[in-house]
């Protein structure tokens, strides 16, 4: 495997691996097919080449047609598919992929229609259930835009729709339109989407080998591959929950990393955040946040245990000149990162700050599909451990229903 | 006041209110000028007029002379800037400030140099020290760019810098090649350096109006403007964290506050995480949030408390045309936004969640200069509150000295 971890400073090697079986006795359960939402599980074995290689070609179609392709979703229906085009996109793309549709902002939506103006556009809707507020009202606002400008018939040809295969408002109006719709299967939550249509059309279009990312997710798809002490992660998690750590600090290297923070956020937030229970997740980019939260890092409440996820290589270092202070001048940019990196590990441990370490030798797209289904099922598994159902979120309910209260007042 | 601060929940005015003295004792400390670095109480008295009217001058000839204003700076060094900009900037300036020097990120740097390909810029270097290893590596990157289009005598006169009035790399280096320098004050620590050339100069270029900001910072630059209980909102920090919770998440309604949030990680992070204590701070970006962390904070772990910064005017609201789901059409993004707002709150409160909430009537110079001010005494009184220095940073030396052994030995 491409990914490593190590676990540093936790001194629980045998709490860890008295739970081992347990942990395999949950992963088990996600391949029974005895627990619902688990579609994601086979999913990279069924969404097989074949298939990956229809929605590739129907990408470069969409990259054929536009200069820019406007992902409206939120939640699990936009985090997966920006933080590997954040990772992986090419440097010069032939159709730029951009989001919205995923917060109710005047400003950032005038933003983006002045972006695109005298531009050609297609757009992209997710939505599993059909209706999300977010995404629904901005699809109105570029809708009538694209009508404007194409008419109907070609708008229609412009307009993709990634939903659940049967009725909702979304699949019943693109389907009247003859929209092309993309099946959003039932069995599989939002934050275990990103190896499906949702996370896949955008990436694809971005210009990014989408066989590649599948390639790297099936690599590891099956109970063996989390054999032995592979599942130490979601296990040495649930052991620092329960003797009191309150939070997981996921910590990165790379600024291209942040939306997968986010990702990573919304994936153990809403698996785990319920019945009173979970890790509260937060992220951090280094060396930024060096700056801000290392003080708190180093000295602060030690109610906190960290994650980084490291890339070894650097395949786009540059190098700093000699005119530059000493001692960096000469170096390279990558070469310092790689200190700091070290420094700050070498700190921590110092300080005696639980830490798992994982290493992934380059982002390529194979490297980040092991990353995006390592994560669902140490996840899965981790939430499984706690005794929480890991795919359901029973309580984003409450402010939904009260926001729906006022705005039928409105 | 225009912000006015509510607490929800909280179940606790009797123990604020009998500490409000406690607080006030903390705020005479600050004003009394015994405690180091404690420069930016005053400062926006100091800072007055007059200072003002040069530093907009001087950023008025920066605009004449570029396309683009290169921001080199990390930590308090950029980010209050990068904050105020991010919320205030205007739709078409004439100049756009750009960051850079708070990453190691060869990809990042590689970007921004096309981005400038072709066009006339000027760099600013912000460091205290003169030594910070982010920013003094990108300089010298930048600085061989500039050399090569400028010549050595035009580099200088593109060439700012912010920096302590003493003799440290970035001052002797600039005062011998006749860069222009501005002092920052010996006695204001980065995070607290937003109300000075720091972040002013960088505002300024980007076409804000600094005197409104520094108007906004004098109307609340008393003791007076917080006796009573406007304090509580410190003091209400600091019965939180003694009352077991370990988390404060700062959060908006607004995308363009994701940067005012980082600002406030930092604030707190670094001014109250030492001698194992402090509240993690952490910010959520909503609606975006409620999708990804809406479950933890509805039914997870209880160990955070919420305060909610909010505005109440939207200046750039958009129309949902006709055509949009129901019952969305015909509303706009602005007042959807005002029902998640008022939903979430419901929701929370209803669940018990311990929460404060900030109303800020409009997103002006003088309402931001005084949320800046607002937040920067109030911290650094619940600091003083917890008996820590808020002023100081002993754990931030660790992983430096790691990292530059790693450095050495390249």
């Amino acid at each position: 495997m491409d990914l490593r971890v190590e676990l540093k400073n936790t001194g629980i090697g045998e709490a860890v691996a008295s739970r081992r079986n347990e942990a395999h006795e949950a992963l088990d359960k996600l391949w029974t097919g005895e627990l619902d939402f688990t579609g994601w599980v086979r999913d990279p074995l069924e969404f097989d080449e074949a298939k990956v290689a229809e929605l590739a070609a129907a990408a470069a179609e969409i990259r054929e047609k536009c200069d820019y392709f406007i992902v409206l979703g939120v939640g699990g229906s936009f985090m997966g598919a920006k933080a590997v085009i954040d990772m992986l996109k090419p440097e010069n793309p032939s159709t730029e992929v951009l989001f919205a549709g995923y917060n109710f902002s005047g400003r950032y939506l005038r933003e983006l229609i002045k972006k695109i103006a005298g531009h050609d556009v297609c757009i992209c809707v997710i939505s599993k259930s059909g209706t999300t507020t977010e995404t629904l009202s901005a699809y109105g606002i570029f809708k009538k835009i694209m009508l404007e400008k194409y008419g109907k018939e070609e708008t229609a040809r412009r307009t993709y729709v990634v939903t659940e295969n049967r009725s909702n408002f979304l699949f019943d109006e693109a389907t009247e339109e003859g929209c092309t719709i993309f099946d959003l299967a039932v069995d599989i939550g939002g934050r275990y989407s990103v190896l499906t249509p949702v996370g896949l059309l955008p990436i694809a279009v971005a210009g990014i080998d989408i066989e590649g990312i599948m390639k790297g997710a099936r690599g590891i798809c099956s109970k063996e591959a989390f054999a032995g002490d592979a599942l130490d992660y979601a296990v040495t998690r649930q052991y620092m929950y329960e003797h009191g750590k309150k939070i997981e600090v996921f910590e990165f290297f790379d600024p291209y990393c942040a939306y997968f923070g986010e990702w990573l956020k919304q994936l153990f937030g809403e698996s785990e955040g319920k019945d009173g229970k979970g890790l509260f997740p937060a992220s951090l980019m280094f060396s930024r946040d060096l700056h801000s939260m290392g003080q708190f890092l180093q000295q602060g409440t030690p109610a906190f245990f960290e994650t980084f996820i490291t890339i070894k290589k650097d395949s786009a270092d540059i190098d700093i000149p000699d005119i530059a202070m000493k001692p960096f001048a000469g170096k390279t940019i990558g070469q310092i990162n790689k200190c700091a990196e070290k420094g700050v590990l070498a700190a921590h441990v110092k300080a005696g700050i639980p830490a798992v370490s994982m290493y992934v030798q380059d982002l390529t797209p194979e490297a980040v599909g092991e990353l995006l289904y390592f994560f669902e099922t140490q996840c899965a598994v981790s939430a499984l451990l706690s005794g929480v159902d890991p795919f359901n979120q029973p309580g984003v309910e409450a402010y939904k229903k009260e926001m729906r209260g006022y705005i039928n007042e409105l």
